[in-house]
């Protein structure tokens, strides 16, 4: 075992990413190339540190997440650039879900045994997804723990730390009845299912490689397709309309995750309102997944609620449009808790 | 596989640990209990919300890191519980040593095959050692991911988020020759080396459960003894000294470590100025581990390092008496770059 003399902020345990690497080089630029002036210089420091500016009653929203077994798809396909993608936008959508804007991300990636290369793929890949969202990639850990974790596998994990000001908390409470939902289309599977979408292809012995009937990718392809971030759309949004709740359509699904942006009520949505990305219906198909399974694993295409008074939903659905998010009116609030599909959309 | 809908800001991936459950029970109250005024209601919430106040120039500090390999050791041992006040002392620290007060933590336990009794523990232990150093746990996440962890061993990480004034920020920018480095004392391995203690053990065939000759506890409990934290005294020493570096002892030693709080200078130390615990001579002994390996894998006894200038060595010295933290002087600072060993103390 080698234990080294971390680099910069970016931490090793155990294990020393090679300075000199082309890989690791091209990761220390990415890295750095997130750094904005918020971020005060640091080398070597024990953590990351970033300048909080212009709030007069600061709430930080941090929260901490993993990509799950996406990994081990992205173990089978050989692929793993996109997960540092996925980590970033997770967290930072939840993040942005309590009404707070993303500033700094940190990553932490632990295998049995580090292939360089990919842990540098992976930082660079989260630190070039935090960069348009004006996210700072602030410090990170690697660690190398063989017995632990099976040969090359990987896990990977974030935490994202944001801020807003503490009227700008966004909880659910002031939801109504009447009130209009909003959805934001996801990009797929984003990070939440793969166990079950994993057993799936699995059990039908279906190739990562192989591409379905009508298809344009492989099913590879599209289970590694990165997390969706709503951030940009978001921020449009709240600054014209004021915006009551907020979800991430995470594990659990919108029946999951929907009312936890609705202050106790409950939600009617139209079956159909939005369009289901064709992973979907693959899984659904070659598993014979039950509906009622189907939703509450899988965000089946609503990746991000926001839930607007009906009197502004209008104007929402129009910044929402201008911004390119593909939003949808999906359904609206009831008294009742829970969420209830019905026809219609 | 089961994904649920989350319980509180507690979020689940893929497993839900049983609310019922005497031991989620007692975890849930354990990090209620950790919760100030600061933390802002927001149950069922995206991310955990914590109100920032009294400070005109925030910067935030931030960091991420594991437990490592000690898992292992908890594992052989059968006794996961003291790996919480593990990783909340290991970020703790490494908030501190940047001149931040740590404020919020969250967790992250990762495993094959979740024991909700196993999870509940630990997060319990992060929960009770948060409480002391005033630090909320306001988030965290368990994933069950078979196939990726073999079989019950866990991963368990941490985040945490401190602040402090910008011009209390601390660099190691100010630190000049003849500069007085304190050591704190370890209370043993702290979360680093696991690889090569556990190494030695297996090697020698020795168990954890026996009782090296002149020890009242077993190996496993030496190897397990929980990271320390240094909030407290620190915070005091810096209430009426100006500290001008600071250092958190981990992975890489004194040599590794202690030049990151030097702004480019060097140190030279006293051998003998420090106690060593007697777990570091157990290993040197069984391993026949060179001096150097030792000094480049272990903390030795040292787990925190501040530097004074001289003029304030006796006052902060006095200080950190006070405070019972068992400071030592173990050295200086000099020109040039590296930690140098020599006989003295």
């Amino acid at each position: 075992m080698t234990e080294s003399n971390p680099p910069s902020s970016y931490e090793a345990a155990g294990v020393s990413i090679e300075r000199g690497d082309e890989a690791t080089g091209l990761m220390r630029a990415s890295v750095e190339a997130t750094h904005g002036p918020q971020v005060v210089p640091n080398p070597g420091g024990f953590a990351g540190l970033y300048a909080l500016s212009g709030l007069r009653e600061p709430v930080l929203a941090s929260t901490i997440d993993g990509v799950g077994t996406k990994v081990l798809v992205a173990g089978a396909v050989g692929r793993y650039d996109s997960l540092g993608a996925d980590i970033v936008n997770h967290c930072a959508n939840d993040v942005l879900a309590t009404g707070a804007t993303p500033l700094v991300f940190l990553d932490y990636v632990a295998s049995g045994r580090l292939d360089p290369a990919v842990v540098a793929g992976v930082v660079r890949g989260a630190a070039e997804a935090c960069r348009p969202l004006g996210i700072s990639l602030v410090g990170g850990e690697t660690a190398e723990m063989p017995g632990l974790y099976a040969g090359g596998d990987l896990d990977i994990v974030g935490a994202c730390v944001g801020a807003c000001e503490r009227g700008d908390v966004v909880t659910g409470e002031g939801v109504e009845v009447g009130d209009v939902v909003i959805g934001l289309p996801s990009s797929g599977l984003h990070t939440n299912g793969y166990t079950l979408a994993r057993k799936v292809v699995e059990d039908a012995g279906l190739s990562y490689a192989s591409v379905p009937e009508g298809w344009v990718e492989t099913v590879g392809e599209a289970y590694l397709e990165p997390h969706r971030a709503y951030v940009r759309e978001v921020s449009a949004l709240r600054r014209s309309v004021r915006v009551r709740g907020m979800a991430h359509v995470t594990g659990g699904g919108l029946p999951g995750n929907l009312p936890r942006a609705l202050g106790g009520r409950g939600a009617r949505l139209y079956e159909g309102s939005w369009e289901e990305p064709a992973v979907f219906g693959l899984i659904r198909a070659l598993g014979k997944v039950s509906e009622d399974e189907m939703r509450r694993v899988f965000n089946l295409g609503v990746g991000f609620c926001v839930v607007v008074e009906s009197g502004d939903a209008e104007e929402a659905m129009a910044v929402l449009r201008d911004a390119g998010s593909g939003a949808r009116r999906i359904g609206e609030v009831v008294g009742d808790g829970g969420v209830e599909f019905v026809p219609g959309g």
